[in-house]
């Protein structure tokens, strides 16, 4: 296939400031690496993309060579990439603002200082899997849009309503005012069974505590809700701990 | 707190060897670094330990220097490291042979060409996590016992029964010699509902495919089982689909 144009000296400045949450937040913009994650993103947010810079391989992998696509060298992007491996392939993408407004059903999935990039989109992408929409987030979680949370998400964050709060009591209540009363704190150490609470996710918020210390408190009215673990094992990695939560979901409205 | 003997020049190139797959079947030893998967070796399989190479800051994020503890210096360690944060402590440890006799249930859950580390280990943490026993894989799939897939699970691959095959063919004579003869094949282009599929953890073998390709083949009277995705997205991680039918054993078990 024939590539495309050079990619300019000012999208090469811009690729490169996306490396760091201050060059994302000034420019108002991320990117996207790998042929999967690239891929999913042309199909899923098209509006969004900026630019694709790939090299021969990259275009290869992906086969096609997208609208607004750039040339870039091996050494170029080699030097840029935020991985190892970014298969030869990396989009620059506009960041949606934060969510406003009404706030769309059933349930809100919230992330309380989820400080593990893998984990944070991981679990947009699951979620975005069952259909959810309302995926918001306490200060002191993870970037959602740094390489490797946009890498594991494969993009889903461009498809999600994502919503950043200072702590998880005011998280709590504007999903209150919003009709979502009631919140599900996940404990590894107590509450009832997630596979029998009634109401589980009935207008509820889902709370999914940090790697290292779990949610950080307990808003007014919440109710905790454990994952049974026959094991008597460590508690389980919150990507893994939200995915059992997320198909609960499925399965209630699957199911009956 | 004091620290210990300093580590033997064998015992670094031990340490060094153990970088490779092929320096780990050579030696039969494997490494599991950072506080939370050495913390977790040392309780459930003090065994294997052969030494616990750490620094001042890494036996202080421990809260105690183990027996066969060595020091090691931060720049040493740092060379040596598989990972950019090892967190100043890593063990190396006698790498299990393969499992045999008789197969415990309830049922085996089998990683076909599973190459992704990350998600070898968090399979393998979350089977521990409810009480699994028997992980069974295919040639194709990563080294269990390289770091990553260590410290991504936990070294919860020391409390279970691996074991390995050349194809899924022989793994699946070997489960019907065993008395184990349903296979099902997680698809996500069809079959019944991981939900509703009677007699799913019944003396089974539950296979997960591998990340790009999915399962290789299937065996002579295997069936199709799928996780029902209203999202209409792209196919789960393997390690998220593997915690979906994971639990859903735990479900059924701990409901009815």
């Amino acid at each position: 296939m024939e590539l495309p144009q050079e990619i300019s000296k000012r999208e090469l400045a811009l690729l490169r400031s996306l490396s760091t949450r201050g060059g994302r937040r000034h420019t108002g913009f991320c990117r996207c690496e790998g042929v999967r994650a690239v891929g999913e993103l042309l199909t899923r947010a098209p509006g969004a993309v900026r630019f694709v810079a790939g090299t021969r391989r990259g275009f290869d992998a992906l086969d096609f060579v997208p609208e607004k696509a750039r040339s870039i060298s091996e050494e170029r992007l080699a030097e840029l990439s935020g991985t190892v491996s970014c298969q030869g392939i990396v989009a620059v993408a506009e960041t949606p603002a934060d969510a406003e407004g009404e706030v769309e059903g059933p349930f809100i999935l919230a992330l309380d200082q989820l400080n593990d990039p893998g984990n944070f989109g991981t679990i947009a992408r699951t979620f975005r899997a069952v259909g959810g929409r309302e995926l918001w987030y306490t200060k002191g979680s993870v970037d959602p849009w740094g390489d490797k949370a946009v890498r594991s998400g494969l993009g889903a964050q461009f498809s999600l309503r994502l919503r950043r709060f200072d702590d998880l009591a005011r998280l709590a209540e504007q999903a209150a005012a919003s009709g979502f009363g009631k919140v599900f704190i996940t404990d590894p150490h107590g509450g009832e069974s997630c596979f029998t609470l009634p109401g589980l996710f009935d207008r509820s918020v889902i709370v999914i505590g940090g790697e290292a210390n779990g949610v950080t408190g307990h808003p007014r009215n919440s109710v905790s809700v454990t994952i049974p673990m026959p094991g008597n094992y460590e508690s389980l990695n919150a990507a893994q701990a939200a995915t059992v939560l997320l198909f609960e979901h499925v399965r209630r409205t699957t199911t009956t």
